[in-house]
């Protein structure tokens, strides 16, 4: 931690700030500048004690020199993890994997037609939605448990492991009944208690970008979850929200080799979501791999038009599969395969 | 609702989506330009229903007409709500609010003592935190129901209600045991399990609004919680996350006029986290009021370098006294009071 | 300047970057933490110095410890600036200085008639755009010389001052003929050549932050017109672009006090562009009184519905004068007069 | 162009609405639904007279249906443009081309050895800037025409056509003597001025996208450039201000297949500023080339420490040439070469 004076704090000050930092068991080195002392604070500073040296008269500012998170940095394992999702392996040095099905369980049929189109095409994972946050309450809200038996039976029906969305810590027992995988939506990607919770449960956990978190908000979010000792997480980049109203989000994969060179956890990227509009969301899937996915999440829907949520983003079943080969060729030239 | 095509939409896709409105017992009446045409949606067009029309061939936008909010909207009221806080009333014809108290409880003492000091400056509610969302999993998480319990004593000592944040959804009976009215913090504004249950209680709710939440999104969470019947919902603008890094948070107050503008739920204001850095934070509480803010939300320390949370923004208790005649002078001066 | 060295930077990496600091004639002292260095460098660094010694190996991060600017500092002058614009004085200090006018002239007699009704209500400064910034080549691109014209004929027979826009430096010798204030627009705020122009000139400047302009970036912009010798610079917060789209742009009132801690300049609000809608400028305009603003820019038009540009957000003159009592009275609240 | 009008709206201000519509020689189809009623206006309403009628009195929304620009659109020239930088094509159809070099041009022998370096490496068009647009008037402004003379002879020397940025109109005939490309850099996006100015310019001008504009306001831009004329032009993504403070930018990749949509102009990516940090730069490059760029702009430095602007994004010479057969692989798995 390096603690930087104001202009005029007086010496007064300055042994005050001495003193506090002493108090929490740490060592000082002062370098005194023309105008504004420095002080660098040696010793394993916790985390939770910078705040309050702010608040000291004559601080201008404190600056953190360690990183505030431990068991998602790349240094704690010293390499990439590879994650289980049913019988599929999620890493850096694995098949980039590809997560597909519809937005949200609509009925037996419509989940099991669907996870047969994508595992045909390509889809190793099965997705879908028992439990739907939407903006608007008057919006479609999901089938809760009947959704996820559809999703169990299309597993059953097809080998694909599952993923579904938990948004209320209570529906953890029901949910691990059912699923591979649990996903914690952007709207909840602070929802600390639900953090918590997951981070009991057996299963991995794909944790997706809050639409306004930084990169570094979103690894604490997944440090809540190891914490409590589910090492199985997975980091999700869908989007986030800018000034650009062209696409509902702005797809940000800076966020991937920025994600994988401060954790050693397995990157996501959803590009339906990332651009929110169907005829473009080939174009970033390729990208996404280009960039360094660890796996793809996309959504397909053979009747958009009538889809109870996110018609107009999901790929109809042509498309989806006229992409896998492009997406097979960019993963191959990259040094990956899909 | 209103339809456009796209440039070269062919006839059999302009009937096929004449013919699906139709479906949803709606009228249309179509008008045709150069290159597109419009069909505007007569009767009340439910509002799920939108998405699915946007994914069909040969459309180009679907633009809404009627808001996506009802039991929110001002005209649904036909005037503002006035919201009772145990025996305050907020509202845009009441008496500027002013809420108040340290951001996190950390012992009887501490919170009686600031309650004391605030309340003897002015402040009519008292604010403190039990449960407390934190970035960091390292970070003190609150006292629980221990702080609850110093809250209620607090407010036995000075007779204030008392306004405290709620993050998961099975807090609910014991937070409703102690306090006054409930708060939902910025970063579960779209949890939407946990808007539901706070639906359900007979306390109020402060809604504070997400960091990157639109108005309409922060006006449709509102809406979650008036749709499970509790009409007493408080509308919070604390900031939100923008390009500029001169203040942890951009302080929006167009919120505040536009806000009252759409629906008839009170505004309050806080510019503690809106700008949140202490010297600035009188400035914009003085803004606020301008602005017309009802009530205003601003966290008070008495020794904040040693505060648990937030200590760099929090005012002190002589700075906190200095500023209300000002906030008084400026209600009035915009025909309040305070 | 601080430079902090990469967990695993050899102790030969260090080596270099001290005597590279060193070639600049700046002594250091280092600092030795569990796993990093911190070598905090002692001396006047010069700012342009700082970039490639983050481009050196081992680098994690330098922080520059001085503030960029100089001339723009509030340390600079030890106080605050007062800026006359023809009569009327703009500062810290000063009154609360009200401009006023429409967004274009557009003929002599609409400037002319807009100039008596906004004089007769209060303001004191006239502005009016006669070279105009359109994001569309097929909108009105203003009046030119005839517009300047028309403005001095306006000042001629009301006696107020007149501010107007410079786009092209090629334009100074012919605006300096009628204007008493040059105003560089947003989308011009890092048009460099246009900046170091106007330094030369002997008018002062109303410097309009770009829409994603941070506050430093909008300071280093000022410094370069001090820096040719025009000390007369006033600071111009305008809204900036942020995800809400509820409104054209985010009046970000944060900036008001910020700049005045940081700067010397006054710092003049236009809650017209900041808010873009009509009906909630007065509440703007006023909650950036309370701010702390030292002026206010205020469109208005006499029939907005016929305004060649922005007329959906101009007041009309019986809201304009109708809000000058309601701003006298705020200004009062705070200290200050208008 | 759609009116939807107020809730409130009286018949009388609806007369006026079509009355004024109709002044313009223009017919409107009347919609009326329960509380609103909504006005097409049929016929080629031109762009500027949509703001007033904003403006008038029981308007609640304006909505434009026709895209504001014209010759930039796809339908103008019903496909692709391919646009010639010296002797290379850069558009849709042709090879990903590769514009490299120094961000500065420092001396005669620094570009001649990068342009040598580059070109040996795979880049066909050199970059190098003599006119040096920077936030602060300390930091190097660029060498001038020194700059272009030695970008001229690094042309003689390897063939390669240059590219460099002109930051004001009066340079315009200076820059044309050495030049074969003109850039505008993304502070000047929205300079009409110079728009203008290079609109009348025989050279193809590469526009950078603002780093808070949206991509229609880039358009915009481009179409003043080819309303005076000169039609080649290359639109290019830089990065965008976000939230998000991990990187300088936000490389905003939706742009591009929204960009090829929209418009017939080759649409080229600077991944360099985009991300800002050199170590991610090869990874965006290679997410460029997949999402569709048709042209990549890469700064190259051998000594990055020493460099006079941007060290810390340049890539050395090294890591640049073992990204290129990436590129190319990249390039032909999405079906293009490089």
């Amino acid at each position: 931690m390096i603690i930087i004076t104001q202009p005029h704090a007086t010496e007064a000050q300055i042994e005050r700030i001495v003193a506090r930092v002493r108090e929490f068991g740490l060592d000082v080195q002062i370098s005194r500048g023309a105008s504004r002392v420095i002080i660098c604070v040696i010793g394993s500073a916790e985390l939770a004690k910078e705040k309050p040296l702010a608040a000291m008269p004559g601080v201008e500012a404190v600056i953190p020199v360690l990183k505030p998170y431990k068991l998602a940095a790349y240094e704690f394992r010293g390499g990439a993890s590879s994650i289980p999702i049913g019988n599929v392996k999620v890493g850096r040095t694995e098949h980039v994997a590809l997560i597909s099905g519809p937005c949200s369980v609509e009925s037996q049929e419509q989940i099991l037609s669907i996870a047969q189109t994508v595992k045909k095409a390509g889809a190793t994972i099965l997705r879908g939605g028992a439990f739907k946050p939407r903006t608007s309450p008057y919006s479609f809200q999901g089938l809760g448990e009947d959704g996820l038996r559809f999703l169990a039976h299309a597993r059953e029906e097809t080998g694909m492991p599952v993923i579904t969305e938990i948004m209320d810590p209570r529906d953890l027992p029901t949910i691990e009944k059912y699923a591979d995988c649990l996903q914690i939506g952007a709207r909840n990607m602070q929802n600390f208690s639900l953090l918590k919770e997951v981070g009991r449960s057996r299963l991995p956990v794909l944790l997706k970008r809050g639409f306004s978190a930084t990169l570094n908000d979103l690894i604490m979010s997944a440090e809540y979850i190891l914490k409590e000792g589910n090492m199985n997480v997975l980091l999700c980049e869908r989007g986030i929200r800018t000034f650009e109203n062209a696409a509902r989000y702005t797809l940000d994969l800076n966020a991937v080799p920025i994600l994988k060179s401060r954790t050693h956890l397995p990157v996501v990227v959803d590009p339906t979501h990332g651009i929110g509009l169907r005829e473009f969301v080939p174009q970033m899937a390729l990208a996404a791999v280009a960039a360094g996915a660890d796996a793809l999440m996309i959504e397909v829907h053979d009747t958009p038009e009538i889809a109870k949520s996110d018609g107009e983003q999901a790929l109809t079943p042509d498309i989806f599969e006229e992409l896998i080969p492009r997406l097979r060729a960019v993963a191959q030239a990259v040094g990956r395969s899909l």
